[in-house]
């Protein structure tokens, strides 16, 4: 009977001879070549590393064994792997000549080859070794019975050396565990760059012992000690990330003069004298953390010694929290109506022979460069900082494009020619809630320009970008994933690699596998489904929910004050996502009946249509016992509408009412209900379309 | 239309008239009377506080307000409150004579009165608000379109002072938000103790500075800072919740020992000669952190002078990090082994006449006593710690019953008895996995033995224990929620507040809304489920699960060996929960078939029999791609191999083969695979003794 399994076995393994096209890789190695044959998984299956690594391998690798745990139930026998060389024999081996730094040009490539009784990992160092265990687990295939990973050799290192992620806190605070997870599934997706947005007008969510004003009196309690930031960048290192923190000043700047009114830029109080004394004590009653989203005018004033000496302290205490040779300055959105409206600040500009803002503004950035230069800190600032007295050692981050009215990416291009390093985000800006194939396309070096080889090198890279006004922590998982992981793939993998259909299919394996670390951007859809039908079956609504998504850019929360920052996001748009399941399913299903209009077809369709009516339909009982779903029913009923006659026109049973069949479609069309739309508008029009001919 | 939709709220509201049965409050309060009319929920509602409460009562009427914003998605205006009378004409007056102190024997008590136009709440002290403030919420009803409070008066104040719930993060460590979300959910039901069991022979998880071998030698990474350890006392004290730590000593001791060797109580190491010298040095080797699951060997050595001086040290750093009067000192589970191993301690017996084992350890806690004292703690230890010459300041943990051979609870009847003040856990062990049933009738106060009013004021209450063997962060909550509630309901209500069938209609209520607090019990089985499907469609297996239980007391993980503490547990045991949903249903279905063969019950019973031969078929296609699935498929066939003779039986299609159906019947009782149990058997096996007759 064993030698009968055996036999079963091998021609089982023979006939499973797998194709790249089946391997959920994400992002696509740089050369992949699968052989015969597979390695297969046992209880006993030992890993042993060998080398001089970081002792980070230790943990990414005792991780990795309890990922594999957790898939497939075997539950190794091995248990902590706390140093090096322990099992010889060992069927895994993972050699990582040095150990890795934390840091930007750092050599993570490595190679991983997978042979019927032995896989080998080698790598310049551990950084490159966390990104093979990372490969190889996303490598593990399946039988009905038994797991294994198909024998191939990998050799892999990634297109850019900056390929980040930002997460603003400030909007919405975000705890350590939200963060914490979040560096799991950058790891997963060999992101390195973890690019902390630590302050805004909403909230200073660093402590600072020396002055501790700024968490008392303006972060509403939430914000992360300095032993939370240590323990946050030593899980980020073990992970092979650098933490780049941001301290966004001139402007964006609500928060700190809620604790220091003194160093604002507003000019009040003339009306009590316009002694110094008399305008601050004005000035102080005039700041409070902001509760709403948008451009605000509190603006830090740089004609103020005051202003450099606290930003000096801050730098003094938060610098050496994050062991990264990077500062972010923010910089961004200053529109400098608080200096305009200043005399004081006006005498300084002229007395400096500073003609503009850019220029003001230029010269208090310049000041924060040897601040942060004592601590081994490059400053990095959003592209408002690149003028031409900027400093060239300053990096720049490129984040306008056509919403902000310039071409994508201009300051990218500008600052690579311009001799500054620089990094993409516009096209990466995830909280907009575009669909992936948005970001795929963008490429961070740029197609239209004419770059030199010199200039090229100092475009390092892109970074999503994760702003958090309507998001809080049980929703930004959805905001962030698995979208991001496509971007991570852009910033990793050749530039040819651009399929969409291979991305989308990858990315839905990618997806399930982030829940392993932890990753809520599917089971917290359901608990707000359930709360929103008040704890009634929520299938209907999920239904309805696959083919809604949030209204895209800034859209949702007209003028930022629809919503306050303490609103806890519960609603319909809150559980909808971008890619709506459904849409893409029924893209295809038009086309397909566009095509031909076979039985097959016509059934496909109308089976999105008869679903839709019985969702509507289902949606109007629960609304009887749920209020929060009364919203949603003007959309369902729209669809419903349409779908009915649809159906009646698609199953012959009445010509096409073309002028109904618009009004209706149009119906479908609308975002005034829920802070949603339907994504399967454009299909829908598509088939009305040709079905009016 | 405007005065049309007034007159329609008028009837809606007169006809909405609601009942106690409909409330779903839970733990139901000493008085409640209802009254005709409502409070209507606006946008606009706001809260004022005013007495000379604790600022825990903003913390937690700031988060009310956005609980009511999450439920009803009214997103109120108002936004954190910080400080007394700040709004003195808001619906809600909260009034607090007085600063609510955290211990024991606190007023806990508040009243509660709502009118249409108003909503006061009246308490000694901030504890009792916060508990007004939950059954405020658990009041919200609503109707299809709008929310609000029923009129009624409540007077309310718990029964027992100690309302307890113990968290083992020893054998499985629950970082912080996992105790933070369950803290929460202690608050939800108005317990007030939370018990924390820091150590035991898997792990050492409390910082001690003066001793970082404790944790670098002994928790595999996994412990709580100090820093980490204030922030859960602060987070516990904003809810009104008592922390108890818990240092277990001086059994349960492979952990500490790990890292200090020389006051184990192992005698080993003649063969290298009897030198101090030597056997230390062979200890050391000795000791190591415990994989597995049961009752260990290593013990504190109580003659070793060394043992007092590091226990010493240790209270010196812990006790002040919790403000509480109590701390726990362990004491369970000392077999002796090794101290009758050991001459020296033998000699140490006999010098200091000390006869048994038990009194060696009355030596070795009574030593503790005033290491404790000092920094105003009292003693507290499981039920062992109770010998003739334990002083009587110590609290006595009653933890014993019938499954360790006595009768259930007899240690806290000897406790109050001897003049011990105690509390109760047996019969609260919600680690066991039994029914919410088998907890829900255990009373603290013994029914069988006739005790004095003083002796049962030693009766403190009670505490819900969650033993982490088989229990990772992804499971613990379903493990002990919302079973716990029902015995926060027991600690807190009246005696007579006993209706099982109540209490299980209230608990889906407290249990979905526990979800809103981040409790992760319902949506964590849809994680571990997706991932034994391989990301197949897990509706079959969800069906399953909706029957299975998990093996009940210890009997999964035979011997304590099969699993170890780092094995992730993602089985479909770890997904199944006790109080399977669907066997209740069954249950009620076969009760009114048997009483009544009409078509309808008929139909409802074969409802069943249909879904789970479906299952079956569908759970053998999920498993062609998911072999976590093939464990599971045996039990499934033998349901499904019933189910079809029981509706050959049931349609009249075949009289009814009494020997297959035993048979059939018996290997639905099989508890040899996946970790579980069919929790149909039971109403199985009684339909079936009746259609054999």
């Amino acid at each position: 009977m064993k030698y009968f399994l055996i036999l079963l076995f091998v021609a089982f393994v023979s006939n499973a001879q797998i194709k790249k096209e089946q391997l959920d890789l994400m992002p696509w190695p740089q050369n992949i070549n699968l052989k015969e044959g597979v390695f297969a998984l046992t209880k006993n299956f030992k890993v042993n590393i060998t080398g001089n690594p970081n002792p980070r391998i230790f943990v990414g690798t005792t991780n990795f064994l309890r990922r594999l745990d957790g898939r497939t139930g075997l539950f190794l026998t091995q248990g902590f792997i706390t140093k090096v060389n322990e099992f010889p024999d060992a069927e895994l081996q993972i050699n990582c000549v040095q150990n890795g730094k934390i840091g930007l040009y750092e050599d993570e490539s490595y190679q991983l080859d997978i042979q019927s009784n032995r896989i080998t990992i080698n790598a310049t160092s551990d950084l490159g070794a966390l990104h093979a265990l990372e490969t190889l687990l996303q490598l593990l295939q399946n039988s009905s019975t038994s797991y294994y990973f198909p024998s191939s050799t990998i050799t892999d290192l990634p297109r850019f050396t900056w390929r980040g992620l930002m997460i603003d806190v400030a909007r919405h605070f975000q705890p350590v565990d939200v963060i914490k997870r979040n560096l799991d599934a950058m790891a997963a997706l060999k992101m390195n760059v973890f690019h902390w947005h630590l302050t805004d007008d909403q909230g200073w969510r660093i402590e600072v012992k020396k002055h501790p004003k700024l968490t008392n009196m303006a972060s509403d309690g939430s914000y992360y000690t300095q032993e939370e930031i240590k323990s946050i960048v030593k899980y980020a290192d073990e992970r092979g990330i650098l933490v780049v923190p941001e301290i966004d000043v001139p402007g964006h700047a609500s928060a700190i003069l809620t604790a220091y009114p003194e160093i604002g830029s507003k000019m009040v109080g003339f009306s009590n004298g316009t002694s110094e004394k008399n305008m601050q004590s004005t000035a102080l009653a005039t700041y409070a953390i902001e509760r709403n989203a948008g451009i605000f005018n509190p603006t830090l004033d740089p004609s103020n010694p005051k202003t450099y000496q606290l930003l000096s302290e801050i730098f003094d205490e938060v610098c050496p929290l994050f062991p990264g040779a990077y500062f972010h300055i923010g910089g961004d959105e200053n529109e400098g109506k608080d200096w305009d409206s200043n005399p004081r600040i006006q005498d300084f500009k002229k007395k400096n022979k500073l003609v503009t803002n850019h220029d003001l503004q230029t010269y208090f950035t310049m000041k924060l460069i040897p601040m942060l230069k004592k601590h081994g800190k490059q400053l990095m600032g959003w592209e408002e900082i690149m003028t031409k007295d900027m400093s060239k050692d300053a990096i720049i981050h490129s984040w306008k494009g056509v919403n902000e009215g310039v071409p994508a990416g201009k300051s990218l291009v500008d600052a690579a020619k311009g001799g500054y390093k620089t990094v993409l985000s516009n096209g990466y800006y995830v909280d907009l809630v575009y669909g992936v194939e948005e970001h795929y396309n963008v490429d961070p070096m740029p197609k239209n320009a004419v770059l030199t080889e010199e200039e090229k090198a100092r475009i390092l890279g892109g970074e999503a970008t994760m702003w958090t006004e309507l998001v809080t922590p049980t929703t930004i998982d959805s905001r962030l994933w698995p979208r991001t992981a496509a971007i991570a793939e852009r910033l990793w993998s050749a530039e040819d690699i651009t399929d969409v259909n291979s991305m989308r299919k990858r990315l839905k394996t990618v997806s399930f596998r982030l829940e392993e670390l932890g990753l809520t951007h599917i089971k917290n859809k359901a608990v707000i489904l359930r709360n929103i039908v008040n704890n009634q079956n929520s299938d209907a609504l999920n239904e309805f929910s696959n083919i809604c998504e949030p209204l895209k850019k800034y859209s949702r929360n007209k003028g930022g004050t629809e919503y306050q920052m303490y609103s806890p996001f519960t609603l319909f748009a809150d559980a909808c996502t971008p890619d709506a399941a459904d849409a893409l399913e029924f893209e295809i299903a038009v086309n397909r009946y566009l095509e031909n209009k076979s039985v097959e077809n016509n059934d496909l369709v109308s089976s999105f249509f008869k679903k839709w009516i019985a969702t509507n339909t289902s949606l109007i009982n629960l609304s009887l016992n749920a209020p929060l779903v009364q919203p949603i029913l003007p959309l369902s009923k729209s669809l419903s509408d349409l779908s009915q006659q649809l159906l009646l026109t698609i199953e012959n049973k009445q010509a096409p009412n073309s002028s109904l069949l618009n009004d209706l479609l149009e119906q479908c069309n609308s975002k005034d209900h829920a802070d949603v739309e339907l994504a399967v508008y454009s299909s829908l029009k598509k088939l009305i379309g040709v079905l009016k001919q």
